[in-house]
């Protein structure tokens, strides 16, 4: 039977960056210990206020369905959030609620992409736009941010990359994998040039609570675009809410308009009760859980710190977000065998970087999203793994 | 700014046959009381063990992401309940849990239909169709199931429908709006038909746990049609769950392991803690809620004896599902200014059947899940308000 051609068929190669989670995840069923960093997950639990509000929102009855687009009183706490953030008034009517910003990512894909457009998406990037893109039938479109600009968006390479048939920017600041926390001055010119060519930007701002360096700058604060601005947001990560699937888009009233007809058609909606909780949980910390960004910022200067010396490895300090990412090029070995060989030998499982583009090549991306001691022992084993690698090197193996 | 062309304008018209739903919202928010009966969701609350489940299991933390194609337990769950149903061994890889049938349907789309690809559809038709297949980029063309033909499928019509680029039929059994429970004669021969023409076959079989007459036959059952036969299931109906957005579709496995594919770009998962309650609902009611089923039995008797004998309409028995349609025809009013006057007049909200196709014209839509009294004294509003359009009729206004 044939399948839509939309369905491409998975990595010709067989191989995935996902591979490595698999096998630590078949240690683990054997009853090995083996400290997983790869998804992006937290080890935090979601906030009290948040799990006790589904139980009283079961208990008055919530369980009927409601309007698709999301309850009257979480979309007005979001636009209400929104504003603040950007110092613009949002209107309610512009937040659509979906299943995580997954979940908008793919309506706001499926309400401005005709097949064979074109999206441009800087890289690094994160491994679900490729297939969300292609549930439109776009051609996704990568323009390189090189690790030696910071991962930072190449504005110039960006402008050049755009043909009649370029449609929307889609990028995520701050950036999975690589942190990058996207500057003022960088965003507001790739605004201008989706001014100048009559492009979307979608901005995937899902990190947005989780800043080191610099603070935070939403795409929607730039009002000479707001009229072809899409903000994704998320609690999966500032409120370790990943498993509620909760998350939102903030558009265009047109647009916003659009996207409530086909969020009926993606999901008719989301459940009350979590619409509930996450009401409580926008309410009672509108910026994330502090205690969870001091704990990655702790978590960062624990791995990188310990990895600094280490021959063979260099750790890329994040500005923002979830993850470290680790240079392995030096090692000899490419990403790919480097994590397999570690979670294999030293019972860590990371992700190798191949599916975020051809910038990422060499690295490692590490999730910060593990207790304090298992990132240390983490990184000594990371350290055992590459010392082991560089003494082989070292020593010619005997003929 | 410019949409992708899938999304087409909204009906041309203007009008909706969901402006009723709207017009009694208004007026309850001026404080009057109106009898909703459009939306097809139940009086009943959810099961007390699912409740009891959300709970518990967030108190296990269950809070993070898990697989986006459901979790084991549910998966296996599902496919246990489907096997039962359809007397054939289905495996849990096989099941992809989604965000209610709503969900499962666009997955299917997605997987199976490319743009300008036919599918053809019964009418009467449950009103999302047209959108979710329209976001695949495929063309519906209906077939008429004539309330002569009690609203069963015209297997002959369908097949002759077929053209060079029709790839599927999706269908509803029992229906939504119509409650036409599909029979074994009638499923086999339209299998027989996409075996032919190498077409899938889309099951929609949400109301499966409410059926009346007769009993409920899956398209599942079909093995010689196995490798080309979505089902697709939901506890928003059986289960009185709708604000819980949980439902599945199980597939031959090729086809199954796409959809968990684009399930991944799609949602990236359902709730955790909803999927522990699904276990919960299936293991404890296999089969639904007895007594929600024998709710909707008293009053699609109570509703249909009420307005047997008044002039001008005439109820249809439904066979299954949630609904009962109306005849109105008779009254000499369209269908949709019959719903209008009579939420207007007598406070009672209905769905005319404008949306649902060709063979409901004239028909009203009337929700059986409201509690007993209601159902009683909406049809008796309905008699009053019949009776009088009658008595207008009969007393020609004088000039
Ligand atoms: C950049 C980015 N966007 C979107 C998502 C999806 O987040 P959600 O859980 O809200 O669907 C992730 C999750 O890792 C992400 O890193
Ligand atoms: C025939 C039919 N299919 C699918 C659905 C959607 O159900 P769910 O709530 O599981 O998404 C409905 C809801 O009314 C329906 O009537």
């Amino acid at each position: 039977m044939r399948f839509a051609s939309r369905i491409r068929p998975a990595s010709p190669s067989g191989r995935s960056s996902w591979d490595i989670h698999s096998v630590a995840e078949e240690m683990m069923a054997k009853g090995e210990e083996v400290i997983v960093l790869t998804v992006g997950d937290s080890d935090f639990a979601s906030p009290k206020a948040a799990v006790d509000a589904v139980t009283d929102s079961l208990a008055r009855g919530r369980t009927y369905y409601t309007a698709p687009a999301g309850d009257d009183p979480l979309r007005a706490t979001i636009a209400r959030q929104q504003s603040r953030l950007i110092g613009r008034e949002i209107a309610p009517e512009q937040v659509i609620v979906t299943v995580g910003a997954q979940n908008a990512l793919l309506i706001a894909s499926l309400c401005l992409l005709d097949p064979g457009d074109e999206v441009i998406v800087p890289e690094p990037l994160y491994s679900t736009y490729p297939g969300t893109l292609g549930l439109a039938g776009a051609r996704m479109v990568t323009v390189a941010s090189p690790a030696a600009q910071d991962f930072h968006p190449q504005v110039d390479a960006i402008a050049a990359a755009i043909t009649p048939r370029t449609r929307a920017i889609f990028l995520a600041t701050p950036n999975n994998p690589t942190g990058a926390v996207y500057r003022q001055d960088e965003l507001r010119r790739i605004g201008d040039i989706c001014k100048q060519h009559d492009l979307w930007l979608v901005s995937d701002e899902v990190y947005a609570g989780i800043v080191y360096e610099g603070h935070h700058f939403s795409a929607g604060s730039l009002a000479d675009i707001a009229d072809r601005t899409v903000t994704i947001g998320s609690l999966s990560k500032s409120h370790a809410m990943a498993g509620w699937r909760l998350g939102w888009m903030v558009a265009p009233l047109a647009l916003a308009r659009q996207a409530e007809r086909v969020s009926t058609w993606v999901t008719f909606g989301i459940p009350t009760f979590i619409q509930d909780a996450a009401v409580v949980a926008l309410e009672t910390q509108p910026d994330g859980m502090p205690e969870l960004k001091e704990a990655y910022a702790r978590r960062r200067q624990l791995f990188c710190d310990r990895l600094m010396n280490v021959p063979g490895v260099v750790p890329h300090w994040p500005e923002g977000g979830m993850f470290v990412m680790l240079d392995v090029s030096g090692s000899g070995l490419p990403a790919y065998e480097f994590a397999m060989g570690l979670v294999r030998e030293k019972r860590v499982a990371t992700v190798p970087s191949d599916d975020f583009g051809a910038s990422a090549q060499g690295y490692l991306r590490v999730n910060l999203g593990a207790a304090d001691a298992l990132i240390e022992e983490a990184a000594a084993r990371i350290a055992d793994y590459a010392f082991a690698l560089h003494e082989e090197k070292a020593t010619p193996t005997p003929a």
